[in-house]
């Protein structure tokens, strides 16, 4: 026993001021030494390393009884994260978030280790984000054109307080469904469904028969690549509605000059297609909902698959099986809710365990949990995320050796313990369990 | 059209300083007149219905789309409740709730017109109340025995704060089961388990063979009915498990001398009349969880039921045949949650849809939404709690015809309106139905 008079920190390689896909979150803790020689250091080749490393130890801390001293035991601790990719999926088309909010569900991130922010920020609902190129897009497709978007500014603001705490901030502009808001600063882009019913037209998709369309595109990721420095974005490609294409003559008039007459999923691969050539051609990494590999679209295997359709496995098998690096996110919707609480099941989901070779295992580079936004807004988002998400979490940085997957008691207590340290974080949590209580 | 330069209020009789279960909240509002001449009046018989009716009038009121002038749209409105009671009831012993906390449980309660708080003080996990006479308990019962109590003047302040609202305050404590926190302070009260098999003994539900058990209660009681100025107060009797009675010796030969050998439910009905007897002596009108009705308990028809447990028909039938009030809750249980939401299947709920005489519709005197503390700490009640409970007000409060059952559409509407407006006056309520934004 001895008094420790500060935390050593070795940085072995240069500061990097990026985190990525590629980063390093490894770290070695020690805290030893007899009660004239103590030692506190935390060693890492990478700031990520530092940053996970510096949370951990802040966890070890605990008071006395009196609230007077504050404590560590001795130990050693190699950690390192199970997949690169550990993420929390929040949409900002069906409730605007503010800066402030967003902040604090980064904040709550970091002390969970989670290291993606998959920012859905645009919807059928509301387009929240002000393109500078397009500036028509949130004037007219966000629920408010000054109250409710993310300026340029915004923007930047959120990916430095990520990047402060090694979260990468991928972006995702969904095309080409869940793209009504698109349409109200720019309805060109969108197909007119010829309702021949009742007389009315309304708009679907993204037309891809369009071929403005695509230089639109090119234009906007183009800005959007020049706005956010991770490498990966998130191209949606989910539940595309075909009515609304087959019911406009020019996309079917379209089809047949492609020779692809009545084959919807051809279009809508199509348009993928094209659309991955574009940012290809930017640099940009792609990842996509899984339909978007679901319905045959041919992929560069470097496009990475988001699964997100329960029964997950099967899709798992076969996208890792072309290939596809893949995020997990099926057992994982924090939307979805039930009596009791929850985060059992996430617990109890294992990315691995579906049929696949040690190679296909290793492309699922991890997973995400998912906040759709349709019934939170500021007020519950953060009790709703947190702790549930923990659960998450752990499954993602833990090795399933050292998960408690019986009794779920050693669990169950530190996200007890963990609820309680978010709380006093500034973090509002809600009870993981049940009835209880914070100190 | 003209301009209103106030609201003309007038009560007609004496200023009432207490809600009671007789208030009048009958009103009277009227916007009338020509350019020239102008009226808005609001009249009741009582402060109660002034009260509404300034709740009325303020939800009447909107702004002109530049925000410079507030509108209120010619009417007259003849309002009254359609039933008496219409509660919430809170749980501060599975979680603690600060008095800020309730105190804006209060406020949205008010802007929902609901008019009873139902406190459910004490439970098996803590025991936050502060007795003057018995101060062990919250010392050794509560979760901490400062930080997490209501004292005297604590509890006073809610009532006051409620007062001014036009709701009353209910409190419960719990008997003879739920009272694990009581053995804290005062084991004596409790019954000792004899777990012969693996020879620890631990506590059960409250001992009605021991005498000095109904002396505590009196003096108990006295201090609650001195303190809390209702005149009804909830004594529980909800969930008894015989389980532990069964087990102790001293209980077993008690009821052998009463006759009553082996009858668990006559032995809590033993407990509860003579609870009953105290209570009375002391002016107290009481309610009861349902159990106490269901078991066969000897009560006075002036005992309040309050039905909870699924399905709930043939029990309301059967307590209003007996000539018994009945507040029903089954439909209303806060703590349940569902994927999409549910406040649809709250609406939906009718009070008056059991087999029974128009006496026996009568006798339901209303109903109360129960928000159960297991899940629910300071950071989410208030999102929990509404708009949801915002669907069981109106069902209390409107006649049957007034409610749009076959669409919903119009109550959808009036729920999203009225969400904002409570985010507008500080109630952080979530989005009622799915994706959408307040300005």
């Amino acid at each position: 026993m001895g008094i420790i008079n500060g935390l050593d920190i070795l940085l072995k390689n240069k500061c990097e001021t990026l985190p990525s896909i590629d980063m390093d979150e490894n770290y070695e803790l020690s805290v030893s030494g007899s009660k004239s020689n103590t030692l506190a250091l935390l060693t890492s080749d990478s700031v990520w390393g530092i940053l996970r490393g510096l949370e951990s130890f802040s966890q070890l801390l605990y008071a006395s009884v009196k609230g007077n001293m504050i404590f560590i035991n001795e130990t050693y601790i190699e950690d390192y994260p199970r997949y690169t990719h550990r993420g929390l999926l929040i949409d900002t088309s069906r409730h605007y978030l503010p800066l402030k909010t967003i902040k604090l569900i980064l904040e709550g991130m970091e002390y969970n280790k989670l290291n993606v922010l998959h920012w859905h920020i645009t919807d059928d609902e509301s387009f929240p984000y002000q393109s500078r190129k397009f500036p028509e897009l949130s004037d007219k497709g966000a629920y408010h054109p000054e109250m409710f978007i993310y300026t340029q500014n915004d923007i930047l603001k959120i990916i430095r307080y990520a990047t402060q705490r090694g979260i990468r901030v991928i972006p995702e502009f969904d095309t080409p469904g869940h793209t009504r808001s698109w349409g109200e600063g720019r309805p060109e882009l969108l197909t007119v469904c010829d309702s021949s019913r009742d007389g009315t037209n309304f708009y679907g998709p993204i037309n891809p028969s369009n071929s403005f369309v695509f230089s639109f595109m090119e234009e906007f990721f183009k800005e959007i690549k020049e706005l956010f420095p991770e490498r990966y974005m998130h191209l949606g490609g989910d539940e595309v509605s075909f009515e609304c294409w087959k019911a406009n003559k020019d996309v079917n008039s379209f089809m047949r000059k492609m020779n692809i007459t009545g084959d919807y999923a051809a279009l809508e691969g199509y348009y993928i297609q094209r659309l991955l050539n574009i940012v290809n051609k930017l640099n940009i990494s792609p990842v996509v909902w899984e339909e978007v590999f679901n319905n045959g679209v041919k992929l560069p295997t470097s496009t990475v698959v988001q699964v997100w359709i329960e029964p997950w496995k099967k899709t798992v098998q076969a996208a890792t099986n072309r290939s596809h690096g893949v995020l997990l996110s099926s057992c994982w919707y924090l939307d979805h809710l039930a009596t009791g609480g929850d985060w059992i099941n996430f617990y109890k989901c294992e990315p691995s365990s579906f049929a696949g070779t040690p190679v296909q295992k290793k492309l699922v580079i991890g997973g995400e949990a998912c906040m759709w936004g349709e019934v939170v807004n500021r007020f519950n988002i953060i009790p709703r995320i947190f702790p549930r998400v923990s659960a998450v979490a752990e499954v993602l940085w833990s090795t399933i050796k050292s998960r408690d997957l019986k009794t779920m008691q050693s669990v169950s207590a530190r996200l007890e313990e963990h609820t309680c340290r978010m709380n006093k974080r500034g973090i509002s949590a809600q009870p993981p369990n049940g009835a209880g209580f914070c100190i």
